[in-house]
């Protein structure tokens, strides 16, 4: 039974419809979307695998990615004091708090805190837009999620970097218009990209998300997949998008 | 009229479907493809552009070029001296001797041949695979073609820095499995990657192309154009497809 004073105001429970788990989130604040289900979907973890989820918001990546099987024990780290909470009960709510283990903490000294190689996975999806460009306003939660004014791309890329164990693997989902910079970069802190997917919302339209797959310290050669199509021409999900959501 | 001296044992003459033009192409060397096609019609020159295509082969993509009302003065550079000169005839064959200047010579060494800052555009179809990975036999004209035996990706981007004036472009094909090499390539010789297509057979298929327009000097940020999709699921070209070769 869920107690009354364990949901704030404003917050809202919604049913993951994945064994039954279920999370918090405040539409005030950054609200989990495809972004992150996909990512859920595209990374991969061995069942004994120690898994971090850096910037990790409602706590929704770790919590989906247990759902489906993989790894064995997971961090999410958080920098945001409300946001952790709300994760942090989100995990208790779904009686995960032997696999899921919330941090408050910042991305940005994240392996001094771990230690070096103390990872087999790294997931992020992490704020995509540079700095605080278009906007009017400062560091409210929903700013701090989607703009790199606490942390960027470079902070992440150097944490993962350290964070991993050889042969560790990076999960990242990001905006195509910086593909150039996170390819590059990944390459710079030797976490070579290994597996990318670009996602677009119709056949004939831009990708509007990329999923990315690193390995530190692998060789240079990399595998782009099928494109993945959201939507069919008539606006309904296509086959494959309902057998991520579904399956 | 062409005379029977002028075509030699082995080539033939085909039409390009374009402006009357034709191709004189060896069935023993490297015959161009549907990438060289692509990479014409995904290229753009201004109408006074001086631009140079680093290992032209047949002259295929300058002769493309011409044919699409693209750049003022083209230069091809090809250093099989066969392949040079085959393409030098069928420049002679289209009249286009004031327009596309062949040239036999290396890639490695052309920024000092033509001088630092002196074209608007490069184009290039370079050599996909490295080194002579899974080759038995040496370098015959088409392993040349094909592989990276004479000159590397490295080579051509830092020439390409070289030729290109700031904010000029480089137009390049090349195979998926490499991107995140030629795109943190393309970074470190500063051609900022600007935007880029891949080019999948099928939608559900994995993409064999990737065509890439950078610029000189340019702040980091890219478009990923929609995919370009080949054939229909029962196996005919594609609209698209069917409109790059015939308009």
């Amino acid at each position: 039974m869920i107690e009354n004073t364990f949901i704030h105001e404003n917050e809202r429970v919604d049913d993951l419809q994945r064994k039954g788990y279920k999370i918090i989130q405040d539409k005030n604040r950054f609200c989990f979307g495809m972004d992150a289900v996909l990512l859920s979907a595209f990374a991969r973890a061995k069942e004994n695998a120690r898994v971090i989820d850096l910037g990790t918001g409602t706590g929704i990546i770790p919590i989906l990615m247990e759902a489906r099987g993989y790894g064995r024990e997971f961090y999410g780290l958080e920098i945001q004091k409300d946001s952790a909470d709300m994760a942090s009960r989100s995990v208790k709510l779904n009686a995960l708090e032997d696999k899921i283990h919330i941090i408050e903490g910042d991305i940005k000294d994240v392996s001094s805190r771990f230690g070096a190689s103390s990872f087999d996975v790294v997931t992020s999806n992490p704020p995509y837009m540079i700095g605080q460009h278009g906007l009017q306003n400062g560091n409210d939660a929903k700013t701090i999620a989607r703009h790199e004014v606490l942390c960027n791309l470079e902070d992440l890329l150097r944490e993962s970097a350290r964070l991993l164990k050889p042969k560790g693997k990076l999960y990242m989902v990001h905006r195509p218009f910086r593909l150039a910079e996170i390819l590059s970069e990944m390459v710079k802190y030797r976490i070579e990209p290994k597996r990318i997917r670009l996602v677009y919302p119709y056949v004939d339209k831009e990708p509007n998300m990329v999923l990315i797959e690193g390995v530190r310290g692998a060789k240079s050669r990399m595998t782009v997949e099928p494109p993945l199509i959201v939507y069919n021409k008539d606006g309904s999900y296509t086959n494959e998008i309902l057998d991520i959501y579904n399956n």
